[in-house]
């Protein structure tokens, strides 16, 4: 399991630590960084997380036996559209992008006969964004869900999946539409309740936050470009997932309004025993 | 700022921490902790804590010069009504609660003529429980509110104030019904939003959740019967606050049904510049 060359779309957080992981572990003999800033190229080779950088992209795949999307994924299209004439036979291309419907219906279309196209999603990242940010172990010890599509064969599959465990990580098949539904409850509602809370402060509680609150905040300083495209990519996904949580809050606000403490400490209750048991179950 | 002999209500994460912090700042002669199971004074006296503990609140406080509250806040009027009649001239009375004006409410009252209470709001805790938990250092540069009440004069609340600097806080004065208003932004709604989003996951999507969903939900896994006195005692300023939310994410989920990915990335830039100026604020 290693390439002659891989090429990585953006080298910010993700495709930085890619990179840097790629080497640290030998599994990439040449990396190249495609980015849209020649500043942001640099940096990713001083880092050591590429060998070179170009912001042309069909440069940037030539003679690449891997390619890796780790740009916000509404970039996904235009700069596949760009490269595709220039991707090698047999070139394989995957994704680090965290939503996979929209993924697969604008990137599938682009790939080549010769070439094929599996999407990932590592869970894994963190709100802090740039080149400056990554590092060899982000993804260690990560799930990596893996999606097959229709311009990726089974040992195309085998080979993505191969790649991730060879990384540290774990890995998890789960289709496409399954993956925006799960994801939508578990990284893209909690992302908007964060930045919603933060919205909802008022000037003057600002002063009064605490671990507490920045805990739960956390992930709402992640990169805004990104998560915009998130959620523009799974919508329906998330208005579903709105409405769970509307579901909840409707029981949570009728045992304020009528003072039922039996019911909200049920519903306290509830909610610590499973999530002790999720921080456990990992 | 010491005291001859010291009471705590209740030895579990905040009155035990306490204890530790008195003790290895030597600010109290002697603690006395009052619980309501003897095997929790026990390991209270075990850690270090407290010096005795027994389950008889005017047995706890008789000869004490200072008597803190750190039960859940709905037992605070019932215990202190047991202990009022066993309470010394000059004594000073405060709180480690969460919530004030119910506080205050329930507990002015009840204290003699010739002593004093002034509530406190020590902003630090965990979702841990129980004496296990308590640190001597849980308290070192938090900030502490500090809420003058009818049966506390300014001596008693500048003595207040100078205990929780000599245990390393930074304090600052709010009135009750002020406190309860930026609390219910800053803590309680949180953990309302926590609380929801683990009740909103799908038994499915629970495999797949990341650390971004256990830290956003971390304060959920705090003690149930705590929070519901919180939300209890301040439901009318909770449901103002889940209201700020509904309109923050009434105007989300207009973004998302029309797709509106200038306005998604517009509310989620605001969020992130407000966050990351609240973390370098803290």
């Amino acid at each position: 399991m290693s390439f002659r060359q891989v090429t990585i779309f953006g080298v910010g957080l993700l495709g930085g630590s890619l990179g840097l992981a790629l080497k640290q572990r030998r599994l990439a003999d040449r990396i190249v960084g495609v980015g849209h800033r020649q500043s942001t190229l640099d940096a990713a080779v001083a880092r050591g997380a590429i060998d070179r950088g170009t912001t042309r992209p069909a440069e940037g795949v030539a003679g690449s036996d891997l390619v890796v999307l780790a740009t916000p994924v509404g970039r996904f299209g235009p700069l596949l559209t760009e490269a595709a004439p220039a991707l090698a036979p047999g070139c394989l291309i995957t994704d680090v992008g965290s939503t996979k419907r929209a993924v697969v219906e604008a990137v599938t279309p682009i790939i080549p006969p010769q070439c094929r196209f599996v999407a990932s999603h590592p869970l894994a990242g963190s709100e802090a964004r740039g080149i400056d940010a990554a590092r060899a172990d982000l993804y260690l010890g990560a799930l990596v869900l893996v999606t097959p599509t229709p311009a990726g064969d089974e040992p195309s599959v085998q080979r993505i999946e191969q790649l991730w465990q060879a990384l540290g990580c774990r890995t998890r098949r789960l289709d496409a539409a399954m993956h925006d539904r799960l994801l939508a409850q578990t990284s893209h509602l909690p992302h908007l309740a964060a930045s919603l809370l933060v919205e909802a402060l008022s000037v003057e509680a600002a002063d009064l936050v605490s671990t507490g609150f920045l805990d739960t905040t956390r992930v709402a300083s992640g990169d805004p470009a990104m998560w915009r495209d998130i959620f523009m990519t799974n919508r329906d996904e998330v208005l579903r997932a709105v409405e769970r949580l509307e579901a909840a809050l409707a029981e949570a606000k009728a045992a304020l309004t009528s003072g039922d403490g039996a019911a909200m400490e049920a519903l306290l209750q509830r909610a610590k025993i499973r999530r002790d048991q999720l921080r456990s179950g990992r």
